[in-house]
């Protein structure tokens, strides 16, 4: 859509790389000096459950956005090298957003907590099942074997419509789990108006200004257009 | 970008409509039926309450998607009467969605809860300001005045491209509200498994497919396509 607004993805690239940084160091901030830091193993389970929001956003979602985004943020580069690295990212991506679901659970069933009641626990479940489908159809079509060029250029903006969808769905999870841990931690005597909840829901805020920029920089058309496989004018009518 | 993938919007905005009506009587039987039902004035604070949900799901959200889709709705409507049904829709929809975030304050403000200090209502207020602002611009640049052809033809791409974004916003503070009221009902001891967890949790979910089928009706071109004004092809990369 971006194209028809005469902007370029550079630009956005730049702002969501920013975003992320400033997201990060929120969530760890967070997680280490207001709720005591990480760990695995812990008498404090509390410890364990701090790691589930430090992989998710860091490790499952500014991972995969700059793998979303990585055809955009170097417009020179070789795009076989970009395909690479847009494989590599998402990998990693999966696979530290499968051990941040983990320690959520490990977190619920050792202090006692009930599992997958809550629709953070739903969509959440069904956005990283959806990217991991994704995932298996991009390496397949995209990568080994590969399809056809015409099946590949004809599958092309399912991916990326299909992607952006996984995307929005997981940003919407995170922003549920931002507000349903808040919730907990107020109902059990948190400040509702101190720095602690102001600094979460700023988070919150900072990832959808990050998601934002990342789903313009994907729609939008890359600064040094090369006409990659599969690129197509496409029509919107508003 | 459904027009690359070859699919026309109508066959999205009959599936927006059914999965409209399912979602509004899912909240009319939870407000009804489980929370003891609506009222503007009542002893029982509750259900004043009530009225917000209603209120935002069938007025705000599916009357301003009805808006959204009013020109793939129908394809053999004449352009000036979609305009105007497009107008009179979303003026509806912002006057009931004030109206149900009244109705939340009064129910906070006659029971003494705090106000303001949820990501919901952060994100919410964030939204139907935003939804403010596109209105009063939509007015004055298509209708009233209404700018020069040509700044019609380059604000369109904005108007559509900022009104997803509004209503992406939207649609995560709909979910925002599911899981912060069912939280705050499991831990006054609400069976976290029992049927109106389930029913409110589905709710949700149906409001994700409903806002799905409506941006990609959106999105996607018209069955008849007949040149609107400001129709732009728009090119994608993926």
């Amino acid at each position: 859509m971006a194209g028809a607004l005469g902007v370029k993805a550079t630009p956005f690239t730049y702002a969501a790389h920013a975003l992320a940084a400033a997201a990060a160091v929120m969530v760890l901030v967070w997680a280490i000096h207001f709720r005591g830091g990480l760990a695995f193993e812990a008498v404090n389970k509390n410890l364990i459950f701090n790691v589930h929001p430090v992989l998710m956003l860091i490790g499952y979602i500014i991972l995969g956005s700059e793998g979303i985004m990585i055809y955009k943020s170097f417009p020179g580069l070789n795009h076989d090298t970009a395909k690479l690295i847009h494989l590599i990212l998402h990998t990693i991506a999966i696979v530290l957003g499968a051990v941040g679901i983990y320690c959520a659970f490990k977190n619920h069933n050792e202090s006692g907590i009930a599992n997958l009641y809550s629709l953070h626990s739903w969509l959440g479940l069904g956005a990283i099942s959806l990217y991991g489908i994704q995932w298996i159809f991009g390496l397949v079509t995209f990568f080994f074997p590969g399809a056809a060029p015409d099946v590949r250029r004809s599958a092309l903006p399912w991916h990326a419509l299909f992607g952006l969808f996984v995307y929005i769905l997981t940003l919407a999870t995170s922003q549920l789990g931002f507000l349903e841990k808040l919730t907990f931690l107020e109902s059990g005597g948190l400040d509702k108006y101190g720095t602690e909840a102001i600094l979460v829901n700023c988070t919150a805020l900072v990832v959808v200004l990050f998601g934002t920029a990342v789903v313009i920089a994907a729609i939008a058309p890359a600064d040094k257009v090369d006409e990659p496989e599969g690129y197509a004018p496409i029509p919107v009518v508003g």
